[in-house]
């Protein structure tokens, strides 16, 4: 199968504003694309009780103004897709999108992924890629027989969770999901709020507020949103924002971003506008491409 | 009077997507302002048959979408002036707007100017204040009993053409609007394309098409669009538009730009969220000063 993989010229990877704006003028530059979002969709959004700064759109709510614009990718046939993406890989000539057990892989990418409002731990990102992971099917096999923690604020994290607890020989989870009983008999529950990760060149352990400590090998973090520098690796950051140009290029060729990822003010109009720039500007590598 | 001037917050010039979305935006922040259009505002937005890539509004014609726009600033009862701004002057710690016989000032601007459809003549920018002007009302006493030519593209441009009837000897016009008998007997009309400005360090003459030419101390051009870096010096510019950091700051402390004027590509998505990021920084911009 491998030989008739089909190569979009374009995914955009998140659908609030800016990826939804992004897919509005990749269609209207006839682009081969898809349009990745999560569920629930772009949740700052559709949680505004009063929208007074999009133009075009006066004392609209944030549900309205959401359905206006998904709406509007209806309208146009836009291929969406609710679908997590675990990982980016750069293959060179194109880049593999890793979600689950299946791949989607284009010439050109968007990430609109907005930002967490989870705040990283301390000794995370120091450690990522020797013990801390974020994506349990890519690392998972790594921990066989070993001790893993999982920080868990998505259904897809518990998910992963009960995929790990079948490989690992134990696994803690901390989590703001609901978790039901088949997974409570296979996971350790710990009701504390952890405030470290823990280990010099390897995760040795993760601490809490209380100091108490568990030593574990690995820890898997599940967030509502990646940051998008760790879903692909060679992305350069500034001031923990995706590093963008005025044409919405960031540091790796093909790649282009929008919206909250690339930085304040945090807004719909901005993020639409980029999404625009960013559609326009991949039009633009794909066309020189061909 | 003059100690009782009225110092606004911000001026914003120009009211197509950029200005208006700059205008929404700095009315969720308070600022104290008001924002200068043109009759008829933005021709490029209002002949759009169909517009689909702004996010929200699918299958829509300029006009409606202009109507939205407008309908916007309404409903948040926005200071809207048509006027056309013929200078700006840096004032050290404010900005004064010159508009015929009126100044606004304020201490901090958007300029959303859009661009010119119309070329710039050989020549023309190299003579700029030494003969070449875009305000009669700013030089023309300097042109009194001399011969001066005024390239014509505006009705308020017709206006000045005649204030400049009055001052100098002769007025040469090159126009595309109508002019009415009065002012037929004060000027004469050259039915001539021109191709270049002539001068070496002041302005010397005129050519035109078939290699003809006249003699002028003065050229006085009226644009529907004044080049921002016309309207006010001190601007730099990067491949024929205003130089912008991602803040929309332009290279004069308290100056933000949006829109068309700083670069491609010429969207209204693009435009509006660059009016959005200018009016936020324009606000931060305002709170530090007081």
């Amino acid at each position: 199968m491998a030989n008739q993989e089909k190569v979009y010229d374009l995914v955009i990877v998140g659908a609030g504003p800016a990826g939804l704006s992004a897919a509005v003028n990749a269609a209207a530059r006839n682009l081969d694309f898809v349009i990745l979002g999560s569920d629930p969709r772009s949740p700052k959004l559709l949680q505004a009780p009063e929208i007074n700064n999009y133009l075009g759109y006066v004392n609209i709510s944030g549900k309205e103004l959401s359905d206006k614009f998904f709406n509007h990718i209806q309208k146009l046939d836009i291929d969406y897709r609710e679908q997590r993406v675990d990982n980016i890989y750069d293959q060179g000539d194109r880049f593999s999108l890793l979600m689950g057990d299946e791949t989607i892989t284009a010439h050109s990418l968007i990430l609109a992924v907005g930002v967490s409002n989870e705040q990283t731990l301390p000794g995370e990102e120091e450690l990522v890629g020797q013990g801390v992971s974020y994506c349990a099917t890519c690392d998972g096999p790594l921990y066989r027989g070993k001790t893993v923690a999982g920080l868990v604020h998505t259904d897809e994290g518990v998910e992963d969770i009960i995929y790990l607890s079948d490989i690992a020989e134990q696994v803690y989870i901390v989590t703001d999901r609901e978790l039901d009983d088949n997974i409570v008999k296979k996971v350790e529950i710990i009701d504390k709020e952890p405030v470290r990760v823990t280990g010099e060149n390897k995760v040795e352990g993760l601490k809490f507020e209380d100091d108490s400590m568990i030593e574990v090998e690995g820890v898997f973090v599940f967030r509502r949103v990646t940051p998008p520098d760790k879903l692909m690796s060679g992305l350069e950051t500034e001031d923990d924002h995706l590093k963008v140009n005025r044409s919405m290029a960031t540091s790796k060729e093909g790649v282009f971003a929008a919206g909250d990822c690339t930085g304040f003010p945090y807004q719909i109009g901005k993020a639409a506008g980029e999404g625009q720039i960013a559609a326009l500007s991949a039009a633009s590598y794909i066309q020189k491409k061909r």
